[in-house]
């Protein structure tokens, strides 16, 4: 099987010592499958009803994700969707009730139903007082089979809480056994699957389902569901999904209730999400006020693609109920929603300073490196090609095209300039070049004068070259741009240090820059997809530092 | 495909805007696909160093789901497994960071790293300074790539909590980064997966693992692992995952780590809490100190099946980073685990009341019971078989079996053998028939005195009939043994008050059990297995109903 297990005979011991060991306030009653609390007073001082639940395993987090303050006193486990056996449940029994006895919460399973109804008995025959309140809340069988037959499913986490609460309050036993069979009343859930789990007795899934197919009124360990329809959008089948429960439930308009999204361990948070926003405003959209709301794998089928909704009709009593503290590792919270999603409007554009005249100098030679590299086009993809993914030619032709039909405004100083520039080449060029440009690009505009003298210039392409190596981690000997941008920098800032004129130390980073580029057909790629070639580029130069090289090629002319 | 989804392009939005209506704390920033804090003081008052990440979608609850006081201020979701837009991540940007500035806390892939710092690059720009933190916390690709070229993964989520605890702690931009950074330096991950997950462009796994097979260093986007090897044990799996991990760590002996098991989002809880009890064996084993663990789903491949260790050096100041509160829907709380695990030992078994002498009435009558139930295995097997499972005859010749090898204290009194006989029914019998047997047992066995008359049984048989139809459910005419037993019960009693003898109300009983038992076959089965067969069943008795009838009338028999 396709599953982190030891033996798996010891799975649920070790799943169970694995949640001990995770948390503080867990036990484990040795050899039971039994968690419990870990700070129980001890008997029989101050022990108030303790709420027991389990069933068999195979739905975590139910049901040991639900044992802390407020919630469970102990959840008894047995194998994988086998019910527990009599003794463990009267062990957990006599490990946690103390004088005011206990509520047993049983899902309608006949196995459930046998063996916690014998240990309530042998409990009883010790003198533990034992309720036991049965959870049929699986509105799927509405037409089938009569109310009492009903399957328990996700719904049972609910309940749990209420009887926790209500035992945590201090109420009698068959106050809160009445309670909880009150909610129970008031609970409605109805499931879909996309798929079965692999029944691990079996090894193989339950049913099957053909792609498009899905299986409603699902069962929580496998087994088939009540028919098989076509899968709709996710808005149909919420609203099939609230159809039978509200049908079921009848609550009036107007009424609040609180709302279970419940994955069934294969179904990915994603969905789940997609799912709660259609129950949501199917909710809303029948008159009905969600009070509390919660989303997630709370009672799961091992990994069976499914969810399903559970709605419980609400009073002010259960309501509360529901927001008593409780903590749990399993338990998912308050519950509260807001009224309404909130909207926030993000931050418009910000005003753009007045526009003078366009340097000339600055717009020529932008237009000329764009027609340089428009000329280059058909070079650059056939390098590119050869080492590369071939879109690098096309990018920088729309990158030319968008540096043509920036506005007039766009060339009065060179800090604009460059940031215009930038704006033009993040919108025009996908992949990977856009972003390294127009970074660059932003990052000489910032300390940029407005008329920059060449030193200026030099600090920029500095500036610009150390950005590209930030953004995407390379350095120079990747085979990247780089490899012509750096040297290239690097002339240029030596050849100013040597006194020598703007004009000369732009024509020194040209040579560089086509240096560097040539140097490259040597080197093997190491980064992004070209690295897959190794050995195959060599003798190819990098098309994005010949880029590099032929762009400056264009600003060295333009001097000239 | 096989999932909840309206249109495929609008998935991501309406997960998010289910995201925002079941989450008070959380807004929505309109057309961006930003998650940030709903309660964020106006800009620019009071606003702490904002901390955002994000990256394609496809790995929910991240990023999203980390937003909340303490950790993130803003999550950006590109499409699944596709980096969020330049201008999605400004939006954030702008939306949340105040006169402090932003950490941007980025996963290292090639489209967020150029996505988030290009988005820097130009809130720079508008005078937002910004600083990026990159995560590549996969130690799989340790023989494969540079450190700077590792993937980030799910530890991710640690770093997420330190940046967010400095932010709120007040600390200014290059602190948090600082801190982030040297955090990030000191996690290491790996990851195994036993499947891929669909990629929603392809509609299909990304690859394809035979069982029996696991890959080793998988990727978070559906893409294969480092190198393929046969699925061992949890155990062993967990070996290697550590020993890389702890490889790069190199952690000194007693030193201070925490710990992430990680579900890719197809493997279900069980299966992480085994590998969770393997993880913190295994690095307690070495000598290590795990302060804090956390075991879930906190980063995921869609619904790939797989999991990720994480272990986190920890020094003074990232413990505090790690224990400073924090509230977001998915922060998986304090992480704190108890220093050993805590076992609970279960209650002893009462001391038994000492014995008398065996009342020989009480035991040759158990006897005759038992004699007359093995005599009628066979008949009670073809019945059973007709319409059943077939095991009734040999389960009840087994209790049979059982009630013989009672030793002579069961029989002192009616109570102490009506508690014995349940006993023994309960440990022989399998199935359904043993609880129902035991529980009847139990409780005509609780209120009957020790030398009863026979109103006293008369009253008994009736308890032990309401126990019956409360443990299964099941009403007279369902086609169960209650169909002998209910109208035996009405019988005795009805007989007694008339007047008439015990033993009469014996025979009266024995007669109304047997016709009770020849009724069946003309009822429908209701309940149970039986239930599938409906009309198929008519004509032949239940076997439940006619084993009743047996029973009693040897009952019957002994007081003639």
């Amino acid at each position: 099987m396709r599953k982190f297990l030891n033996d798996p005979r010891d799975t649920v011991r070790e799943m169970l010592e694995g949640l001990a060991d995770l948390s503080p306030g867990l036990a484990l009653l040795a050899e039971d499958g039994v968690i419990l609390r870990a700070n129980l007073p001890p008997y029989p001082a101050r022990r108030e009803v303790a709420v027991i639940s389990g069933g068999g395993s195979g739905h975590e987090p139910a049901h040991a994700g639900y044992v802390g303050p407020g919630l469970l006193h102990a959840a008894v486990a047995g194998d994988v969707f086998t019910s527990p056996s009599v003794d463990s449940v009267l062990a957990a029994i006599r490990a946690v009730a103390g004088p005011p006895g206990a509520v047993l919460v049983v899902k309608n399973y006949t196995g459930d139903r046998l063996n916690f109804g014998l240990a309530a008995e042998l409990a009883r025959g010790m003198g533990i007082a034992c309720e036991i309140v049965v959870v049929a809340d699986d509105v799927a069988l509405r037409d089938v089979v009569e109310p009492g037959r009903r399957r328990g499913i996700a719904g049972t986490v609910l309940i749990h809480k209420v009887a926790g609460a209500a035992a945590a309050a201090g109420m009698p036993l068959e106050a809160v056994a009445a309670e909880a069979r009150l909610a129970a009343a008031a609970l409605g859930s109805m499931g879909v699957a996309l798929g079965a789990c692999i029944l691990p007795a079996a090894g193989r899934p339950g049913f099957e389902l053909e792609p498009g197919e899905m299986e409603l009124g699902l069962g929580i360990h496998g087994e088939p569901g009540v028919h098989r329809a076509p899968l709709g959008s996710a808005r149909d089948v919420a609203a099939i999904l609230l159809e039978m429960i509200l049908t079921e439930l009848a609550p009036d308009a107007g009424s609040s209730v609180a709302l279970l999204v419940n994955g069934l361990g294969g179904t990915p948070p994603m969905e789940l999400a997609v799912m709660a926003r259609e129950a949501l405003a199917g909710l809303r959209a029948r008159g009905l006020v969600v009070e509390r709301a919660w989303c997630g794998t709370l009672l799961s089928a091992l990994e069976m693609p499914g969810c399903s909704f559970s709605v419980l009709r609400l009073d002010a009593g259960l309501l509360a109920r529901l927001d008593a503290p409780a903590t749990a590792p399993a338990w998912p919270g308050s519950g509260r929603i807001p009224e309404q999603r909130h909207l926030v409007v993000p931050a418009g554009t910000p005003a753009l300073p007045p526009l003078g005249e366009a340097d000339p100098v600055l717009r020529d030679t932008a237009l000329a490196v764009a027609a340089t590299l428009e000329a280059a086009e058909s070079e650059l993809t056939a390098l590119d090609a050869a080492a590369g993914d071939g879109d690098l030619g096309i990018s920088l032709a729309r990158g030319a095209q968008a540096m043509r039909a920036l506005p007039e405004g766009a060339w009065v100083d060179a800090p604009t300039a460059l940031t215009a520039l930038a704006g033009a080449l993040r919108r025009a060029i996908g992949g990977s070049s856009g972003p390294f440009y127009a970074t660059a690009l932003l990052r000489a505009a910032r300390g940029i004068p407005a008329q920059p003298t060449a030193s200026d210039w030099a600090a920029a392409l500095a500036q610009a070259v150390k950005a590209i190596s930030e953004l995407g981690g390379a350095q120079p000997g990747d085979r990247t741009m780089l490899d012509a941008l750096h040297p290239a920098a690097e002339a240029m800032a030596a050849e100013l240090e040597a006194g020598h004129s703007g004009r000369q130390a732009l024509l020194a980073a040209v040579a560089a820059a086509e240096a560097g580029a040539a140097a490259t057909a040597a080197m093997r790629p190491r980064l992004g997809r070209a690295s897959y070639l190794g050995d195959r580029a060599l003798g190819i130069q990098d098309a994005g530092a010949a880029a590099v090289a032929i762009w400056m090629g264009a600003l060295g002319r333009s001097v000239e």
